[in-house]
């Protein structure tokens, strides 16, 4: 049985979204104050608020407080106008989040996932666990309004395409829009790369909140930066800025898989730690990793970490090592950006307090010291979880579409 | 004998700066257009304009179409208001160009400066200049309303300050505001690095207009880059954004005035590049350089320039390698923000073509190819003057303060 849903119109006039955005920021409140609030004239605001009532977006709940006379009933959100979801599609790892159309989380669900597959084989059980958790709401998928997704690779963000992704190759140019639409019929999708989804999420739940222009580092099996520029996802020209895995740290460094020598995430990406670590094993340098390799048959970046932490001499220089490249990079982006903080986040965080300080000592060393005079180089507050947090507040922003004619 | 002048409130709230916005941008309308255009109600309107004329900011001009009934008058910014000015203070030079309250150029005057003395003694002629422009136009210097202008220095902008600069110790903390409130008592006063003002000029007058997010690259005895965000000059989070010149390019390289070895300025800046034409000529690699350097006892970036141009092989790998260092930069920078064009200017650019070629190849080389796809790297359109255009432009932003209360 497929329960009616309201088909409501998601094109707001700029005056309907200030309204809607006064209320979603200010909790709910009369007419009279919304008028005053926004600077609309009486008359204006009650053409609006009748709209967005007939398109049930807004709904009259209680009464609010009055200078005298009737008291006003009060405008609030429609919540039973839908649900949202975020997704962070992982290189190793999927994860889902169920909200409600104010952005709460109602219920999340995490498994491991392999996106060298087909995109159809990881996005069809993905829809399938998402319409189990709306169901478990007493939801049908069309009651998905929006949708956010993160993806480990560079994005074409307003055709939500993934472009040459170099760890899923078998996604390029394919319309995870498309895709979904035929399963959630009434949510608006949109993608973006996982680590401006993380710089998102930083930003409106995490260490981000109190800054308006930040860097979010990303350094996992690659190296990327998510850009916040006045509050925002600075996503440049081409959608594809903050790639910073590939700036050359070394003319004569080896291959990357991009094809240039000694780009950063060849030279200290999690990846490259893990190679490294292998030589350090079969080099007879390292009894701990060589143990690890035997165990194992291979080295890990977090098993570098460990051995570090164990007092191995050779995996903590390649620690060093590797902090002091990322964070020379990190001292070129400080003289060129001039952000009041970085946070960093990805799996090789789990290295710990080593690999950070190396990195801030790096920055701090090379960077103009205005730059840096009140800079903070940090580990992210929400570590897993900013992913998913920025890929809801992104489905959020994409509820509504701004009629700009 | 002193003409009386309006003294009028600059301070604005949020409607009355949209209305002289769109006076600004749209040209002279009735009440009853701009009331429609911004969506206020026609009393709010009548209030707003009626405190704009009282303070003498807009006026009442002729009549314009009417839908019936009688004709409206039109509201005009008040042109006899005021003057603006844009001022350039380069290492070696200053450029000056008085403007209407619109913004366009009255008159304009350079002459050769030196910027190493103390502050005084190049405001006051520069002040004394201006003042004696102004009354060209019959003005006296309390009629001067607003005046932008830029130093080859970091300036904290909020307090219209330079920093430590660099090139002129003298200027530390010297509040050029102070000074200039003396002498033109109702100008507001605002300080910017010269290759932020660059790419203002750039943005408002030259090749930048279409675009909303590209760098302008000034080479000079130092080297800059003034960063475009969303159209709006982006100054980070302690107004030093754009401090590319000291940005590592070999650990090993020679020591920067900064203290740090191997700065990008101190590799390929005018100032590295005339001394290393000039080791060329003492170590008799270049019979054209060495030919300089005996008639004017010191060899330029730009006699380096003129060798390749003869057939100098020695320098013109000069200059192609410095072409590569900038590009090698300039590729980071594309990674990192992905913008739609780069613009260089600055005095090294008259070495000319050469010179881009090599910083363009090496631009495209390092960068992400989708970065790539449309990107634009030119020398400036405007030249010299693109400095004094964005000068008047961030003068005209500054007529009025905005009133956050």
């Amino acid at each position: 049985m497929t329960v009616a849903t309201p088909r409501f119109d998601r094109t707001l006039s700029r005056p309907e979204m200030s309204i809607v955005d006064a209320i979603r920021l200010n909790g709910p409140h009369s007419r009279t104050e919304l008028a005053r609030m926004l600077d609309y004239s009486r008359a204006s605001m009650t053409g609006y608020v009748n709209r967005l009532l007939s398109a049930q977006i807004v709904r009259e709940i209680g009464q609010g407080r009055s200078g005298g006379g009737r008291r006003p009933s009060l405008l609030d959100l429609n919540s039973s106008l839908g649900y949202l979801a975020g997704v962070d599609i992982g290189a190793t790892s999927l994860n889902i989040a169920l909200a409600d159309f104010q952005g709460r989380i109602l219920s999340q669900h995490s498994e491991p996932a392999d996106v060298r597959v087909e995109p159809e084989a990881l996005l069809a059980p993905m829809a399938e666990k998402l319409s189990d958790m709306l169901r478990v709401q007493g939801a049908t998928p069309d009651r998905l309004i929006a949708l956010g997704i993160g993806v480990p690779g560079p994005v074409e963000f307003s055709a939500a395409r993934l472009i040459a992704p170099p760890l899923m190759p078998l996604w390029d140019g394919f319309s995870i829009r498309d895709y979904l639409q035929e399963i959630f019929p009434l949510a608006n999708t949109v993608v973006d790369n996982d680590v401006n989804i993380m710089a998102v999420g930083e930003k409106v739940a995490g260490a981000g909140k109190p800054f308006e222009n930040f860097l979010f580092i990303k350094i996992g099996t690659g190296i990327g930066a998510g850009i916040v520029a006045n509050g925002q996802i600075y996503r440049g020209s081409n959608g594809c800025a903050g790639d910073i895995g590939h700036i050359c740290v070394d003319y004569n460094g080896p291959i990357c898989h991009c094809g240039n020598q000694g780009c950063l995430e060849a030279m200290a990406g999690g990846l490259a730690i893990g190679q490294r670590g292998q030589r350090l094993a079969a080099a007879g340098q390292s009894a701990f990793l060589a143990e690890r390799l035997a165990k194992n048959g291979q080295v890990t970046s977090i098993d570098v970490g460990e051995a570090a932490a164990f007092g191995d001499t050779h995996a903590n220089a390649l620690i060093k090592e590797s902090g002091r490249m990322i964070g020379g990079v990190l001292a070129s982006l400080v003289n060129f950006y001039n952000p009041e903080a970085i946070f960093i986040g990805g799996g090789v965080t789990r290295i710990g307090h080593r690999l950070l300080s190396s990195i801030r000592q790096a920055t701090l060393r090379r960077s103009n010291p205005l730059s840096t005079r009140d800079l903070r180089v940090e580990y992210s507050q929400l570590g897993e979880d900013a992913a998913v947090q920025g890929a809801i507040a992104l489905a959020l922003k994409h509820v509504f579409v701004l009629d700009e004619s």
